[in-house]
């Protein structure tokens, strides 16, 4: 097993401390995240030897992003150093009835600005054997899309196992530019991972019946989504998370995968949410590992759903968690006893 | 529509950080509150035009409760600079079985020792078309008392409209003195707001079937409070505010709003508790901006009821909430979603 | 009555500040705790004559941990000040489904090291009617079960009243040199106090039926256990502490007081864990001050359970709830409701 | 006299709190700060009639820029809500031989791509009797170097009168642009403010003998300078700061003021660098509150010394100080007795 | 020896944190201190039977005033329980020019209204050997001077060495106030404390040739003071603090003792001020330890001087230091060399 | 060129924030270092291939320890994962007078528990070519003497350039047994690095004429401390650090380097101290840089020199600064003027 690369975009991450609105006190906490970047940090925690891919420019915030990677021994070798700046966003946690918001601040960011001839992907895929990336990715820029394609054909060519979580961002792109890209983009993906929104706004494929908000999680709609991802473009894989929003607090999360032959449903957890953002991410994260480490289905939808329970206990984009703590809720112990 | 000024007490408020008891830690927050202010920050956070009388001595612990005040586009060009104190309280968050607690140190502030001449009725309401003030006004000393009379009287006879929250406090005044003062004060009144317990508490009007800590919301025990008010002192509006508590994190919320015709009753929600103080205050807030902007009252008491409800997801005791905010959760969406 | 002293380990603990992970952040809160130390300031704050010893080096951090204990009015006149190092530990507070996590760091620590020749008992227990020690004195190492042994020895001579809190601790000792050392001990204790664990672990008497997960609490089977335990070794007193945990946030707590006449079975409490250790060290603080104060058995047990019940609410292992405030939640008052 | 309108950026100031290296910790101090907005914050502080303009997006973030300048009692009315995004800057504090080290992300602000129609200089000058812009503004774009140019042609029309503080900052433009553009506006200005540098970097006219990092002034070197731009320009004032770093904590400080007829040299300070940025804008504060109050030449450039004086020892780039701190200051008591 | 009892009013003193300016930031550190408290303190810290008394309210905030003094190992055993508030004081940091200030909040506290019959000075001076006092306390209230009066009698009748700090505050009484009564109470003292300026306030003893703020201390002109005090009221010892202010941060600091027969003058300090509050009382507490340890007059005055010192480089009013730290700086180690 | 690997012991470091004495109030700030750690971190910022060794147990604690230097960029996987504690120490930052004081709680760690049959030095050492040990590495144990010893005789097999800084801790081991231990290391070492006292401590040769707390920089008398050790045991270097202290906050600092043919000795400078501890370790590292960089020595002692001057203004024992900045300042730019 080579390298797993992910690429797409980190950003510096603030967020006002102690529940507070933003700015409601002159402090930030400052820390760093993004999809793909997240996903890296989860692999590196599993002890999976992961490498990050993005530009960034050359001051002293963007290093101090590199260092937070590298502090979780993500290898950050082939990052790009150039461009101007480093993608922001401001989050800021909800509370019961009041949602948690995210501002973005990354327009004209180092990795958006970045362009095709910046990237050799025969070297940056050298050891690589499997690569990742998400729909914000192609979202950044036309470059990106560009700069995307190509690293696919890449991949494609050197036998590498490509995985995408579709993450559609309405604020990057529209439905309609979304799924002309995404669906382009498809046929070169062997693991395609989508929330229970994503499919539709990416990929034009809507569940019947599913009831977000109404705290029932609905299987059997998703399952007919995952079914006809696959037979549109031949995945290999196809993982749903499964949200439903009972407050900004509560949540209840399961996932399902569906390898082709069955759709395997994982245990579903009631979530106190301690920090919602990278909750989609530490899914892939688990997936990922699970799939690569050669998991049967139904361990890795489970190995995948308890990690990214345990995410949301977890402040900050990264899923700081072990193996050992991943496979101890795994195994059932679900009960919060001290553990001295 | 002219102004809307409001007039009581403004006092620095002291809360240890993180959930401590008081003095656990040697780390306060210091910020501002008191019921007037707070209704004048919800409505020039809604947009409206709000002023607030108050009296302040001359110092740097007073100018930042002025300028706390301005930061929100309050308009503080009445205010009184004299006196040689500001009040101060100490606020204590509960958890579960544990309540929160307040320890106030008001006695002697600038506005309770302030006299009836310092106030010039005729020029500080010029301008002025909504006129209002809570039970702890006149509850501040004999002075206060006289002052809020001759304020009443001037608003009557320039036709401001006048809104008063009962407000009893039990440790500033008894209940027969509130009954004594507040029963005369009543018919210059043309918007009554009160809590579960106020109207008995002040104007000796009891809710029969109450059950403020079981859980349970009584209505039509309220109604019958509301319609008796209504006949006792002809109020073109009687408000209720409907709490229970089933701990110190976990209350449900919601309101009532006779407006002579009918009883309105809002949507009921279940909160989880954040910051308790100012609650009251943003249902005031909410419901003056409401009849000032001649919203029906079945639309006037759902606005009141979720900007209070969004107020209990807030730290301190303004309601940082914009119209946006509250037109979301009056409209329907409560599941706390990450806003992106 | 005279002095109540306790006696064992006060360490130095350290734990992450806002639920962060350990060292997610570069701050720490610094506070002391230990056993013993947390039930002689249960009864500082309740008013009774608590002294506490232990085992010092003389340094800056030690002395603070003293001084954390004057801070209470506890009588630290007898802490012996030798050896070279405080015992420390780390601990980060669990959510939802990931468990409050406990790093000890406490070996060789002064109190480990110390002697039988450095402790004078007769000098000791001087003025002191009642003795508490826990199942983690003598497991901190062999001389600490000799001077325990001893402890119990002249304590007995004294006609001093013993209280014992089994407090088993894997990581200090086997379950079976646990019991070789606690069966020899308790003769000389009056006052046994257990988890639902320890008696299993410390005496090897099992609960039939104890479903410690499942949020159903079996009080018969622990009748049985507290009916063994009186038979074996006499007791005047057996109380078992009832936990169920739902999540690391949720639990259930009740407890059960068997006074070798009557079983005594308290109300139980859905608990908001915001500090879950030093949980059961509150109820031995509050049941030796009840039984110390004769209250009788039922009402001794509501005291105890009462009193941790709020301990759950507050930060660090100290109990810092006043005799009023136990009095008004075992009172019924349980709702949370704001105090002014 | 009518308002003080100051006219350029605001921007996010992020900084690391205690000293720290930039991210060396996950805390930022976050508030605003940018020339013109300091200048108009130490008007409002002083009792002037301030107004400051920009161009801000319409976001949480901004927003809580304006609420900041309307805290001090600015008046913001006149800010446009339009754009993407509000400029930030990174700001790390020196110590010693380190440098302080700012750095900026301000491209694409919504200030710089504002264009010209959307600022209705007649409108925006209603009421206006003094006008504030400084070498910063034009340079943020090609778009505002238009902007500025119809905004000086409209003062000029309507007798308004102009203080520019040249400003000079090589991230922005160049020496070349800079003098073209800047050379052009000066015919527009009354009052023009200039540090040690930007004389020679903005307008060309080079100090021929100033030892800036000697720790020696040379007044006479800024004499010549003076009576070059009143020559070339026909200022009515020329002020010029004189800054001396022996190190990132200590600077000599003193002012220079030709009012045409005379040069006034102020008092020199030694000063103890507490928040060096800001610096310069608090002197311009200080001299154009001197300047439109008449003071006579000698006084006002002790104000706007003292003013800038006391600026270092607070945090932030605004001046919090009051009138009568600077009047103290200036009156001769510089030897920081505690004032009880 | 027997207990030395310190008399007048502890404070919560509440400090911006970070050398910010008042509510510059919404956080406040919240400690307590008070000219006589502070004695207690360096006493209890040097080892001596120090015991404190005032009155204060029974509230939470008031406890943890107490429990701060318990801390340290002082007897608050004779504090009086009663009264409204505890007085309050805010103090902002100054910094270079910029002098510390201090806001009092102190009228109507608990000790300024308790009166004559509420203090039993036989029972309060039971086991005391030394008493006291500073000219804050009488300052506090006509009520206090009749409670001081009647312990100063109590005291000569019971032949305890007293001592007063003069203390003069001038936003408590006037000179003349403060000279009628000080004069009456001065033949009761033994030990006279004084700084630069209080002989001159509140006993009318003016030094000839002081010059504060040069920079340069006038011995012989305190020595002047002293011997006039001598004179007139027949002190055993007459102590004067000689402070010079070069600026907010950089003072220097000696001290003068004379015993009747000789001058004894300290060495002199370069002070870099870290925290300038409770300087006097730090001289005080040493010079009381030496005194009543029965050191020669010479070492008693560099140990009060060496101890105050070491004060203002300590946050708070409390001079945490050891009896070795002063020893270890009046034997000569200035040089801040670390210590391992 | 390879690797260079550094080997020692790194310590959680413990220290109060804000200059607050230990423990006076309940946070903080918890970072990792120890004297080669620190070296390594150094190394890795100016872009150098460095690597470190250490033993470290298998938790959370040290987890962090090593992320830590991953973040910089060192390679940590060497580092052995076993034993039960990681090294702590407290520092308490001095103020003026009062000196930082530094305890440490280090006994009986991991690393000083390790045995030779842990360490397989064919394999540590593949691919490096520069090894750097301390004083402190011996003196850990009887173990790490013979630890040491193993990697020297290793180290001078494989042709490894060998540097060493002395350092000696009075509390690790005594001068007689530093001197039997070190003596015999000497001849396996290539650069020999000293403070103005390890020479003396460590190897018997003593300074004739230092003067180290009067301020002033003594070199002859190290100039021939530098020639005898040269003469003793044939080192290419010995490079000298001299420190004068004034007071803890200011120091005086140079560096003096005999290269076997001069001597070169540094410009000095005139610190203003942030955080002292790690000052000699960034000297160590800056020095490894420049000699394994090939600079002459002239270059190299300004380079050392001025990468520690940098370090005092750093808060942490690793030296977070670029290779730029050093430049900088050894060119000559020390006025600490704001880089924009």
């Amino acid at each position: 097993m080579g390298k797993i690369l992910t690429f797409g975009e980190i950003m510096l991450r603030l967020m006002p401390e102690d529940g507070h609105r933003l700015l409601q006190t002159n402090r930030l906490e400052a820390t760093f995240g993004g999809g793909e970047a997240n996903v890296a940090v989860s692999l590196a925690n599993y002890g999976a030897d992961a490498a990050y891919l993005t530009c960034l420019p050359n001051n002293a915030v963007a290093q101090a992003a590199i260092n937070s990677l590298r502090y979780f021994g993500v290898d950050t070798s082939r990052i790009l150093r150039q461009g101007e700046r480093i993608g922001t966003y401001y989050v800021e946690k909800g509370q019961a009835q009041r949602p948690s918001r995210v501002i973005y601040d990354r327009k004209y960011s180092a990795i958006a600005m970045a362009k095709s001839e910046d990237f050799d992907w025969d070297k940056l895929f050298d050891d690589v054997s499997w690569f990742h990336f998400t729909g914000i990715t192609p979202a950044l820029s036309d470059n990106m899309v560009e700069v995307t394609r190509e690293a696919l054909i890449a991949a494609k060519a050197k036998g590498i196992t490509v995985s995408c979580d579709l993450n559609y961002r309405k604020n990057l792109w529209s439905t309609a530019r979304a799924q002309e890209v995404m669906r382009e983009f498809m046929p070169y993906v062997n693991v395609c991972i989508a929330n229970e929104e994503d499919a539709e706004k990416v990929l034009g494929v809507k569940a019947v019946d599913a009831d977000v908000d109404g705290g029932k999680l609905c299987y059997d709609s998703y399952k007919e989504v995952a079914d006809k991802l696959k037979a549109d473009y031949g995945f290999d894989y196809v993982a749903v998370t499964l949200r439903t929003s009972i407050s900004a607090n509560d949540n209840r999360w399961a996932g399902l995968l569906f390898d082709g032959a069955e759709y395997h449903i994982s245990k579903s957890y009631d979530i106190h949410v301690f920090d919602r953002v990278g909750g989609g991410d530490s899914f892939g994260g688990g997936l990922i590992y699970a799939l690569s480490n050669k998991y049967e289905s139904a361990k890795a939808i489970e190995f995948a759903v308890a990690a990214s329970c345990l995410k949301h206990s977890i402040q900050g984009d990264f899923n700081r968690v072990t193996l050992q703590e991943v496979n101890a809720l795994m195994g059932g112990d679900s009960t919060g006893r001290v553990q001295r």
